[in-house]
């Protein structure tokens, strides 16, 4: 093949470019429009069939130029986990400090799910990823982007299981990298709560809390450029 | 409610944690085993309909304090598309030159899914976003995170569809952010090629070029910290 002639599909193994059937495309959207970040947890535990499942899910995700930027710490040691929650706490403070009217309705929204949750898994993005230009030179950000996919393929498929997860962001990823003992040049994208819980939100927990709304979709989309209101049709209140 | 109170489930509205039924679970799984990174199109076009219910998922992802950074700005004009297209190719021939030795080969893998495909989505990060310090104040990459959550359902449910998707991220990012005419403060993340295709790869196109290979799932696992290979018993070459 010369450099200049494009491989076509046939050059490649394929499947056929089925649809799914209307009961597994209603499963597909269920799970997207069911999942939740969850900040509470039942205790209980998670079985090793299932989080295999979990993480070979994660697994498939897309990375760009199959980097595969996603390593996952299993944390069930309760003096790490006490540890990862003191971490924790000390940026909820400083993060309602930033917030400064909104402190205190920041402040009532604990995170106990490092502490509660049957499992923690740490998402650690590994060192090297410099050496990874595919898709990057420009944007060496694909690899946040990577293993974000990663943990929403998590997400939905512990949906799809039963259980409820929660991605926490709010600690010093350089004071948890060194707490976790990992190398230099790695980085600690997120922490994830796991496991069973009473019930799912019916909506975002911070909706219901009033911190926010999801916007209508009509504000999401343009035509051709920034600005110019897409002119598909939105049935009224699509969000 | 008392600062130091935290809420319970029951305090928010809930739908029950019941697990899907088989059926549902299987396919979800399927859609994330089977979703792949498509560069080659078939033409065609996506009804209203669906490209409505790819957006709605793509707009239920999580978000960072439900920031939702995400805009889609949907290209036909061809002349944009070709605008766009030309700014792919100038950083594909700047990426082969930083790859070296295997500019050859990157040179091969051709990137015409912004030309060809159905419908082209620009995912656009609004400005504005250094507001939003919920769960960024010292992680501000959770806006690309969210953001890629976004993406990685529209590709989902695209599977689902039966669509094919493609995530170009082979531009510089100010210049296209300036050929759209995007306000300053806003980031196009993705360029996001969707439409029919004839078939999907049916394993992940640039292993089959042995441009890289999916990892055994347990050089992805540690327990309790970075370096400390996981107990748990994975079946033989799980990937």
């Amino acid at each position: 093949m010369s450099a200049n002639e494009s491989p076509k599909t046939e050059h490649y193994q394929t499947i056929a470019a089925e649809p799914f059937t209307q009961m597994e495309r209603n499963a597909v959207y269920r799970a997207i429009y069911e999942r939740r970040d969850m900040r509470h947890f039942a205790g209980g535990t998670v079985s090793d069939e299932v989080l295999l499942r979990l993480l070979r899910a994660a697994h498939h995700a897309p990375s760009v130029g199959l980097m595969q930027p996603w390593r996952f710490i299993r944390v069930r040691d309760r003096a790490v986990r006490e540890g990862m929650h003191a971490l924790v706490e000390q940026e909820r403070v400083l993060t309602a400090q930033a917030l400064g009217v909104r402190a205190e309705d920041f402040m009532k929204l604990k995170v106990q799910g490092v502490l509660e949750a049957a499992e923690v898994l740490v998402l650690a993005m590994p060192p090297g990823r410099e050496a990874h230009v595919f898709g990057r030179r420009t944007m060496p950000e694909m690899d946040v982007a990577s293993a974000a996919c990663a943990i929403e393929n998590l997400w939905l498929a512990a949906r799809a299981e039963g259980l409820g997860m929660g991605w926490v962001s709010i600690y010093d990823p350089h004071a948890l990298a060194q707490f976790m003992q990992m190398p230099a040049g790695s980085y600690p994208l997120a922490v994830l709560c796991l496991g069973p819980v009473d019930a799912y939100y019916a909506q975002p927990m911070l909706q219901q809390e009033k911190w926010a709304s999801r916007a209508p979709l009509e504000d999401m989309l343009f035509d051709e450029q920034w600005g110019q209101k897409a002119k598909m049709a939105l049935p009224d209140d699509t969000a």
